[in-house]
């Protein structure tokens, strides 16, 4: 095949029109086209049902904690004397507020989950976060904390009347130094902010998703937040190096560490990354950013069987090394589902099984470009990979991004999708996507019409970390879908040994569920931890363990 | 200067004779030379002081615990009817056991610490691990997890008579997916062995460090050791998937995950990472290993100041990217150091005030070669480098490693080293040497003759990771020399917000000083979730916090 120059692998086939060599392109603009692509949570809102169904309706099952107060206008009195200004206190408990002002805090982007809260905070420090903490915990008033509200789980809205504590306030860049590349900022930064204030010291987060322009650094910390960019920079764990939180009883956790290496005693820290605010609040995070690559190359790929994928990410992994830094996973199903509702067409001709986005980041855009046109000239040699497009520039880059990252937003069109987000081993993930589908049809949901509440059955996500998303784009949430579902996709996880959370956590969405990845042990293990920070129980009830 | 071809970066220039391109070097060869260069702990004792003072004698306000039981031969019998095996069992209680038999589980290998342990204990599975564990607790008998022994705040050797539980005899290695890269071990598995198995995988261990070939990789995850790779793969808190330990109560915690994702709940595993034995002994871990890179190139420059030492690590932290592996730090004093006692020459002629190990590591050493040649010519032209050598074939660059791992081996030829590991913010990070020299100059304390106590104050380190070792080789451990250096060493550090314990830990070497890089909040919370797990407290009593 192909005729390719040692250093510009222009790769030349009848069915690879639009293959030709990448252009560098900074990480700057692309996180500029990826804000345009994602529509944001508050839009989706548009269409489907306009208000979700209470979560006190949907789990009829969970009683309000009757150790928790109600919030009296005294209670509103102290907050107010403590935050001081009007707009940190939104009070729908002595006043009546617009639903337009209170929704966005009570109700998720999904239109999932929905509480009766009536008091929202938003702190604007520390200090004002440990003394609202401390009157809760001494007042038996339970809270939520709170970050951009992009969760996937309902962890970050209430079920009752729990206080939203909000840290939009808290949004200041605390400190950056550029020789380390260590970010301390507060925990109400949008990661999107974060992202291009190091885009412009040359530095990256080591955390990318598509709800960056709306949520913040410390929900993502407390959730873990998994995204885009784990293949290369690792997780949270590992990256984030130290942490500001507020216990419930008041203490401030002063754990802002600066640096790469301590170890003095217990990594305590480590319990608030993927605590979704259940034994504290984060308040601020320090973090060690990489350096931003210089040469950014994008491929998308089309082939013909789950085996060949497979293949195409073990030799991706071998001959890219270093500089791979995405490999992501979509069906055809999905991305039809993306053209339709976008009216546009695929970046490739025909119908593949498959498709991937293969990603590269380093510091030389020469080495990047022959590593990656080597690379595509021996998969397509190998009929491994069936057709492909190389992004030539920063648009083309955009446009090809936003096939995969438009896929949860364009899957909400018709009114809602049921989510799972797993960790299955590689040989094993894709079988549940065609299962679960077996069974929906079974059960005859799924078709063309009105009729039908299921749309389709499709599953992307992250390949490099064998985290797939299995998605049901519903016309309304359905029992009957629901019966099939679960504990179908649960049971089907635990028998591989899988996990029913990969990136999104427990909220309230999974906390029945956790027995399929956990043992009794380690679910009693967890307890205790809950029970020691937060023995009331104030932080964020009725989810997690 | 330097004529260079697009691909061959061969420098050619006077003071640069053997400054030539490096061929590609298998990291497994690397690894085996590493072994024969740095000498391990045992061979160490031939020189110096034949017996550790004891570390009752050496901290004579640490008293024994009354709560804890003296080792009865019914408790001896306890144990060998448990563990079965003749050799699992190492009895100085009921019988008499030669010193040779007893002190390399009494000592540790710096002849610091000496315990008077007169049990040893050597299970060869987490379910004998867990009956020891119940039984010591119910009979308030102390114990101290041991794996290699290479520890360097005599973490890992008994005070009094704790019975110490050795992983020598769990050595498997549990499974290896040669997809996802993820590896299941027992703890007791020496690192060096871990790393020659993944290295015929193609994969490597995420961490390496100079006692590779006796350290265990649980205790390496015990102390949460950072080593030479942590530059490139990160800490052990990103890398460790899963972890399986015992409680004191005999619990078994059953964390084992292989995904690289798993968001189910507290990162529980996370305490035991850096936890020191002190809440829970660690009998497997799960860890995610990277790729091993095919290319492996190895320079080693002169620099004349500390100010352009840092400048040559932004330059090849922007210009080598996503290959460099190490960024190490050695100062003049301690390569002469090196030098004199291997009667051997320096790579480098002349004498420079510092050098550095730089190695990339890549998929392709075309690019790899022409990213360091680049990087070269640039900082030579710049004066930022005043003279430098490439290796060129897989014997130079086990050559020039040793000179940075030979020094820690090289120092303790006199008698014996004051260590300190420590983090620092990069700009101040060596002043700390030059100003300890001078305490110990202005105390008469350092001199060539052996009236003086100390030979040299060196310093060298993990550039990467603002990891200084700050080292007092002696002839002698000597009181006068204690008073210089503590506490004005650890008040130096905490006065730049540094860490004085970077990667080896508390042990008892620290305990009573990480007040100077902890809070009292985070050291109550520390206590509080020791006596959660351990409210006997007879895990590694009387060290950590």
């Amino acid at each position: 095949m192909a005729c390719r120059s040692r250093i510009t692998p222009v790769l030349r086939r009848a069915s690879l029109a639009g293959l030709v060599r990448t252009a560098p392109a900074s990480g700057a603009s692309r996180t500029a086209l990826r804000c345009l692509s994602t529509a944001g949570p508050r839009q989706l809102r548009a269409s489907g049902p306009s208000m979700a169904k209470f979560t006190t309706d949907t789990y009829p099952d969970i009683k309000r904690d009757e150790r928790f107060t109600q919030i009296t206008p005294e209670h509103v009195q102290f907050f107010r004397d403590l935050l001081g200004k009007e707009s940190a206190v939104i009070d729908g408990v002595t006043a009546e507020v617009a639903a337009d002002d209170m929704e966005p805090y009570n109700g998720d982007w999904m239109r999932k989950y929905r509480g009766h809260c009536k008091l929202v905070l938003k702190p604007a420090s520390t200090e004002e976060v440990s003394k609202i903490l401390k009157y809760c915990n001494d007042n038996m008033l339970a809270v939520v904390p709170q970050g951009g509200n992009t969760g996937l789980v309902g962890g970050s809205v209430p079920v009752f009347d729990e206080i939203v504590l909000n840290t939009s306030r808290m949004n200041q860049i605390r400190s950056f130094d550029d020789v380390s590349g260590i970010l301390v900022a507060d925990a109400g930064v949008v990661l999107e902010v974060a992202d291009q204030f190091l885009a412009e010291k040359g530095y990256i987060f080591p955390l990318d998703l598509g709800a960056k322009g709306s949520c913040h650094i410390g929900g993502n910390v407390a959730t873990n937040a998994g995204g885009l960019r784990l293949l290369r920079y690792g997780s949270l764990h590992g990256s984030v190096l130290g942490i500001e939180a507020v216990l419930p009883d008041g203490t401030i956790v002063d754990d802002l560490c600066k640096l790469r290496k301590n170890n003095t005693g217990y990594d305590l820290k480590q319990l608030f990354i993927g605590g979704e605010g259940t034994i504290g609040m984060i308040t601020a995070v320090s973090v060690q950013c990489p350096q931003r690559s210089s040469a950014v190359n994008v491929a998308y790929l089309a082939v013909e069987s789950y085996e060949k994928m497979q293949q195409a990410f073990k030799e991706a992994r071998q001959q890219l090394g270093e500089i791979l830094s995405a490999f992501e996973l979509m069906d055809l199903r999905s991305q039809q589902l993306v053209q339709r509702v976008r009216s546009s067409k695929s970046p490739l001709e025909g119908e593949h099984s498959f498709y991937c986005l293969i990603e590269t980041s380093g510091s030389n855009s020469d080495h990047d470009a022959e590593k990656l046109g080597n690379f595509l000239e021996d998969v397509m040699g190998k009929e491994i990979v069936a057709d492909g497009v190389l992004a030539q520039d920063e648009t083309q880059i955009r446009n090809l991004w936003s096939q995969r990252e438009g896929v949860p937003e364009c899957l909400g069109h018709w009114g809602g999708v049921y989510k799972y987000d797993v960790s299955i081993p590689l040989p094993d993930m894709y079988k549940l996507v065609d299962e679960t589908r077996e069974k929906i049809d079974a059960a005859g949901l799924r078709g063309d019409s009105d009729e039908f509440p299921v749309v389709d059955v499709v599953g992307y996500g992250h390949m490099g970390d064998s985290n797939l998303h299995l998605n049901v784009a519903v016309r309304r949430y359905d029992k009957r879908v629901e019966d099939v579902l679960e504990p179908f996709v649960y049971e089907w996880i635990a028998k591989v040994n899988g996990s029913i959370s990969a990136e999104h956590g427990l909220g309230i969405a999974k906390k029945n569920y956790i027995g399929y990845s956990r043992s009794e042990t380690m679910i009693a293990l967890m307890k205790q931890i809950k029970n020691l920070y937060d023995p009331n129980g104030i932080m964020n009830p009725y989810k997690y363990v």
